[in-house]
């Protein structure tokens, strides 16, 4: 099983929009011809196929007309110069488990394969699980890639229907729940020595702008006690970040750009500008941090003689998974006779989108190195096997509870 | 007089290559026409005057062939959009100071309004005070402007044969001193409420290049205990180069660029790049903090597994100026009944180049803020009166004792 899911993923790899590199970006030549491998890969495995009205493909087990449905599934489009699993891993993985499940359960099961979650093409992430989900805004068919077409021309070149996807967003009544397997893209575990992993929670993330203001000047002749230089406060300020961060368990906080002006290195820096991201599995956490760190922030900056200015630029809510079904993967996993791992997620996936519509959980799969997003980008065809087989299990014993 | 000084440098400041700004560039129509017009002010005071072959403009007392020769001067090319006093003021108060001196002295003075400081034009600075201390390289004639044109066809054209350039190096048994009035170009004296201040030396400079390598990364799936972050690393040892270098009396050291890579708002830097700036009167203290510097930054790197490069990119070493140019400036400034206050100078001047053929000194003059290099560069006339009175009375007791 694992080197036909390894043989598909680098099959499905070669199938690219730019020569040379993995680019398979939403609505492109290399996205239609990725649907129809998919699509074959899923009639094998017994399921019905059809491409939604926003260029999701879905395949359903048969004969299962008005069954409560589990969706199962992850994107099939890539960001620039990507690698082969981001995405492909959870779409095929769940095309093995399902190929494996006889006979068929007595619930549904879709498996979709989302067309647009990372917004390589359009300023836009998400649009296919938010189309499924019913919060996807129409607005954002105006949307338009680099030559200039928009989402709406580009679905209808497609042959997909831009009028029609209101009426693709299901019933959460008729919907069970969603569950993703997806590589980690972090390191956790892989330093903790496991090949699987349960999502908590997908971090909730806010993003702020600092500008720090003070005085240029003549970095020869102006003394050290009269300076009010931009940078040295920022230097103070980050090194703050990143140790109240670390501090705090599960809270990330970066600054990972910064600019001076002038920027000279004969010039003392009069203006300092840099980007935080602050991300933990809690809002509560997070917005605790936003507050520390906006207050010590300003402290830092008046003690300094330094103008500050933070501007929230992005703040997206955390998306919990819901507990039973990390019991459910738990138990999946210690069937397996392995640890089970609890972890949360510092990178957004489609599942946030489809927590709108139902409960989700997500597995993850140790990748070599926390690397994603670059050809470099591995996972090794046991881990594969033992994520395949683990979700084999959780649909042979899936069942939802009265109360959930 | 300072009126008639302050008259002279608004006047003098109208002379530019570009209108609406004072930009006036080496070999350029506005420094012909700035040659022309001091020439009448040094003739004015009765000076005898010509211009050499890399276009200084020399004004020299009279009927003083043979006599040992006290050097005075500035330069008056300028930085773009600069203001007027930057070089200007210490050629044009120079001018005042002899045309008031009266009868001449034992001893023959040249003013010399040198031509090329800044390096504005072509990427070569203190051109003409090279040339005059006999350290003039050649190869600079082969400089180009923006436009192509070389220093040695600029020169050409300026009616100046950079073939003669060799002949105009004095003989350094024929120079006494050269004194250079200029404005501080920081803000210590009108900290210390002070019109005038004598230099101490001119500050040696080390410039550093640091380089910064940990792991680019996820800046949301990737722990804190697990990042090898550069720019955290960068911001520890900015901190660290800021207070040692309050620490230590004259020393300055400025962080005045920094770059990071990937240098997105969501990417763990993994590469961070910065200057470092040091300066000092003394080369031990400014070789004393490079080591320092250099080694605790090297202790910082490893306590965070960051791979660290340091690069010298440029060492100047300090110029002292003359005790007994500085004890002749004090006596000056008592005889005015101003307190006499010492300060080094942390920008170069021509007397840096002056000092390879005798001994130098310098006299700051107290400006606006600290400012220069912009048009917002401001002086007194009440200031530029007691700068032109203390030059005045240096000249009338000024003697090179035997021992000097």
């Amino acid at each position: 099983m694992q080197n036909s899911l390894m043989n598909r993923l680098a099959e499905l790899s070669t199938l690219t929009d730019t020569p040379g590199a993995l680019t398979r970006l939403f609505l492109s030549p290399a996205h239609r011809r990725a649907i129809m491998l998919i699509t074959a890969w899923m009639q094998d495995a017994g399921l019905e196929t059809h491409v939604d009205a926003i260029g999701n493909l879905i395949g359903r087990t048969k004969n299962s007309t008005g069954k409560p449905t589990l969706l199962l599934g992850s994107h099939i489009d890539t960001v620039r110069d990507a690698g082969p699993y981001d995405g492909n891993f959870g779409v095929l993985a769940a095309i093995s488990a399902v190929k494996a499940l006889a006979p068929d359960p007595s619930y549904a099961i879709e498996i979709i394969a989302f067309g647009d979650e990372e917004g390589s093409r359009f300023p836009q992430t998400l649009s296919g699980s938010r189309a499924v989900a019913g919060i996807f805004d129409p607005s954002a068919l105006d949307a338009a890639d680099k030559t200039g077409t928009t989402m709406r021309d580009a679905l209808k070149a497609f042959g997909c229907n831009p009028g029609a996807i209101a009426q693709i967003a299901r019933n959460p009544a008729e919907i069970l729940a969603y569950v993703e397997l997806h590589i980690e893209q972090g390191p956790v575990l892989e330093g903790a020595k496991l090949p699987v992993g349960i999502v908590t929670a997908i971090n909730g993330a806010s993003r702020l702008s600092v500008t720090l203001t003070g005085t240029a000047g003549h970095a020869g002749t102006i003394p050290m006690s009269m300076r009010r230089d931009a940078l040295a406060a920022a230097a103070e300020q980050i090194l703050f970040i990143q140790s109240h961060a670390t501090a705090i368990p599960n809270l990330v906080a970066t600054v990972g750009s910064i600019a001076v002006h002038p920027g000279a290195p004969n010039s003392v820096p009069g203006r300092a500008t840099y980007s935080i991201d602050i991300r933990a599995p809690e809002d509560s956490i997070r917005a605790q941090a936003v507050a520390t760190i906006t207050g010590r922030l300003k402290e830092i900056a008046a003690g300094r003689d330094i103008e500050i200015t933070i501007t929230q630029t992005h703040d997206a809510p955390a998306t919990e998974c819901a507990p039973w079904l990390q019991a459910h993967l738990a138990a999946a996993i210690a069937a397996q006779n392995l640890p089970v791992f609890h972890l949360p997620s510092g990178a957004g996936h489609d599942a946030m989108a489809i927590a709108a519509l139902c409960p989700v959980a997500m597995l993850f799969v140790r990748c070599k190195g926390g690397i994603s997003h670059t050809p470099a980008e591995s996972i090794t065809a046991e881990d594969a096997e033992i994520a395949v087989a683990v979700l084999l299990e959780f649909l042979r014993n899936f069942e939802k509870p009265e109360n959930a």
